[in-house]
């Protein structure tokens, strides 16, 4: 048992069950000496086990001096999607220690969810299921004025990171012609993805389809304002999965009533949705509730994740499935940890 | 002008300017002689034209006395989606005549649109949407609890025509399974396109998504009846955009109101749908009105490939864009030219 | 017994042996009455088989009054990749009897084999392998001064029939630009398969690598002469495999003996390749025997092909594996049934 | 001047033309104040340019000390394909330093000639074409009675690094069974690719196409050995492109002399390969001098990738294009620097 290294599970506010499978669980106190703050333990618990941990599983505030006394720690393991400003990065990257995020684990699931919105809005499938509700539902061509087809159309991605990459794939055998804006990657990045690099004004523009996959940075509030909303063409659609601070939702409104554009949105400047935030009555929006990631494939896939790399650290070689901060980029992140149901949904 | 040969345009109950962009229209006119018995003509302008045609763009009756009549016929090219049994078809094959039908026109519609469903009931997108304009939409996990992706998953088609094929290649990248029944193929055409050949119960009881893309013959009424209903696995998902008759709807009922399956509808056994259709007040389904195919893209492009292929047909070379009527399979057909808004919708 | 359809099996100048396997030849003789003109056969056994059999397979001379004999025919098979003219092909339509040919059996093979010549001669493999049987291989860059990419390069195919459709999707994952020539095909065609109609100029000038796949007909002779050599970009690469007579190669050997232009060419205008022909001391070529579709893996699945379609058949269903003769084409090929070694070799 | 940040261009033994295009020199030249080592330099360059250095392009010693004196120090950028040991990488991570290398640079270019080379000795190009120049060709089925098609087939990969992850997409097409053998990575990753986790004797045991892309540690040499050889199925082809300690060249020859196995090599135990090594002789091979990775496109997109990343770095932002040394594994490559046309070719 002593031989076994030890870890320190705090998945606040993630729950260690919704993370982690009973076999991937047993796989990690199998392979670990576990010491689960989550369940009862007692108070000195942490001060007591953080000298001899290996590892740490969560997103406690580490600094300096705390990351001082844990004298044998490899690596920091967070189970939410995005790097935390509670961590005292220099200090631990000067030791060797890893940090890692999971937002590799939501993906799969944001960007299947992005292109069903896609398809949703191409072709009015929520709005004729509502109206249908109603006894109003158009057939055949009455109902398809202004559906469009994906196939060969122009496509726009905002921010080409874990999202961008898990959707590309599946627009390829729709032949599109795709535009990628990204600051953070030089052009031939994006050309190896058999993407084009673009300018931002240029792919709003060109694009009918629109994903906006950006993340929340000093730079990138409002990137989407009412002067560069209205260089859409008409009839264009827009995907709103990431984070809500990144589109003036002001400027928005009046675009999507006007019938002018349509829009699939998934994150909201306030959430809940204020019960008479206009948005609910727009008929040009499919209204979703920070649903696009956080489905419990997505969930369970973090605990064999966690398992997989703490594998790895353990056997002196690198982890590959979670994602290391970059020393670069984490003081312009602006995420925090957030309590209840929201924690699961940030994204990169 | 004497010399251009002459097509008979007669395309009732489909419409000229539906079909026939301005530049389709202007090549149709350039290169042949048109006679448009849609436009005004004398009453015996059929007649007259009939002994001259080199092909006729419609779906008029012929029987083999009309045939005998048209001399220099060497194609039907009918602007829908599905042979009809209003043709001798045994006196124009032992012509050589041509006949030719529209179906590829929509399949590609009627693919996205059906993925689009697909991605739809696997998120609840419609349903949460709904549930918004209520004030009662559910927030990251607590709406996911039945969510899962298509990624990975047991899928199956029944019928692998022209929408099967053109689904196809849009699945590959979430990398599934997918199983085919389709009793007028051999195995080994299912395996050159990377899909296992499946019996019909064998591809219910494995599959979490099924896609119906069944055509009506004899044998394939209620292909999809209670027992075969109840073979697929709980919480499958069903798109249902062939024709109605192959479902037994009274059977699906129930097992979408115990919330068992969850079904995405595009056509309906009665149409319009009656007012008080039980299916209206079910919330584990997608309602649509016959809208998969119809679309103007897909109808401008009937005009497109009217043209193409009778620019091969006058240069002597076959035809490459419709589809040829198989003498083997047009006694199977049981379809019928329709009047009005659902005549685009039929499809095979 | 005399329940089963009756086949006749003529399979000269193929053999039974080489295009069935035991288990294709064992479902033929269940499901079919089969008269094996190949084994011992009474004299008369043609003639007396000839009024009962549903089918033929095999490429046996069939002109009208042969074909009116055959009361019962409604297919012939034949087990070599083209058609030939010794069928009067209008009056087996006007019966309604399909003519099938075999050319898909060879299209996976003839197409890797031309993936594996353009991959060569890219790099100089075949070269480099020649010179280290001499001690003279080069290392590293030294042996690269002239080695380029297929990624993102520009590739022409010249006819897009089975070997073009076949090829296009090994080329996909090199992200190139695809021009095609086809004077068969409307542009539409082409784009629904992502690639680029060209003209045959305009091919050549662009392309880094050309494929040629054109049949021979009346009008394909000489269809690369000299002067659309000329077009051809220093250091393109040419892939000969469809049928000798399309190109001019007393015009291509000055190309490749002065280093401008490499080829892989696996057909020759007289095979065996004279003793002295001057290919045969060019070091810019890689020489092959006709053998891009000939390979045990083809052959046999011929035998599979011919019992699925027979199978259709029977049931009265359309044949879905063979190709079927298009009655406008027929009249346009070259081909004639040949003797030996070269049967299985010439391709469409 | 003064404020461009100071970068040292040492690539020795690579050379400054060979990596630079004059386009990428010419950005370098106007993004940043270059030192040129190996332009005409006094003496005391290196020293007097050190304190100032935002970064070093090329794989000089870099001792603790050396690290101490490059006070402004953010990246190394060789311009080879792997590590050396002549880096105190700890020093160098302790201060946040990036070590970075080109492997991808040749990734595409070996993961094309490695699927050539499978290509060729699937179909025995080489081998034929060499026939040919001794007059001995066979035709059609003569020359192909060893031949197998890739497509369907079971493959083996062994080591999924760059050169594994680059190959992968290129044998999607042709539907294959893709088995890996990597030890450094969790099955869920290769799942993630689609690829079938294994390990090495079930690989072996079950693969049609081997292909070699391990790199060299303690554990791996002859990771090929006479036992694992002796399990491969007779006919199993190997590509073996990565280094040559991997496989015991002495097991393999008799392997190949026997006919069982057929090779495309690319590297070897000694080069160049000494005049009389038997392998010069056997016909089961196709024999390549170190040529898979080292041509024109593999060398100029060096320079585009090390313009890339320092622009990135001095705007603060990650590199995206070379591959960061993972403190986990730098102990554990043998490379050095070599000298030479060699120096090229090491790839991992």
């Amino acid at each position: 048992m002593q031989d076994k290294p030890v870890v320190i599970l705090t998945p606040a506010p993630q729950r260690r069950d919704r993370i982690f499978t009973a076999s991937a669980l047993a796989r990690l106190q199998d392979r670990f000496t576990v010491v689960d703050l989550e369940a009862d333990h007692p108070a000195d618990a942490w001060d007591s086990a953080l000298p001899h941990a290996m590892a740490i599983i969560g997103q406690p505030d580490l600094d300096a001096e705390t990351i001082a006394r844990a004298l044998k720690l490899r690596a920091v393991l967070n189970v939410e999607g995005n790097f935390f400003p509670n961590i005292d990065y220099r200090a631990a990257f000067a030791r060797g220690i890893r940090v890692l995020a999971c937002g590799p684990a939501y993906s799969q699931a944001v960007a299947e969810f992005s292109l069903g919105l896609a398809l949703d809005i191409a072709r009015g499938i929520s709005r004729e299921d509502r109206a249908a509700r109603n006894g109003a539902e158009r057939y055949v061509a009455e109902g398809n004025t202004d559906a469009v087809l994906l196939r060969g159309s122009d496509v726009g991605i905002i921010g080409f990171g874990n999202l961008g990459r898990a959707l590309r794939p599946m627009l390829v055998p729709f032949a599109p012609h795709i535009r990628v804006y990204d600051p953070w990657l030089p052009d031939a990045v994006l050309r190896e993805q058999d993407v084009e690099p673009s300018g931002l004004d240029d792919l709003l523009r060109a694009s009918r389809f629109v994903f906006m996959f950006a993340t929340v940075t000093g730079e990138s509030e409002h990137l989407l304002d009412a002067r560069r909303l209205a260089l859409l063409p008409d009839g264009a659609r827009l995907v709103l999965v990431s984070r809500a601070p990144v589109v003036d939702y002001s400027a928005l409104l009046p675009e999507l009533r006007s019938g002018r554009l349509h829009a699939g949105i998934d994150v909201w400047p306030e959430e809940p949705i204020p019960a008479d935030d206009p948005y609910r009555a727009v008929d040009n929006v499919v209204i979703s509730g920070h649903r696009a990631g956080g489905i419990t494939a997505a969930f369970e896939s973090i605990g064999d994740m966690v398992v997989d790399d703490l594998e790895l650290i353990a056997a002196g070689l690198p982890p590959a499935r979670m994602q290391a901060a970059a020393p670069e980029l984490v003081s312009r992140y602006r995420n925090r940890p957030v309590s209840g149901a929201e924690n699961a949904t940030r994204r990169q």
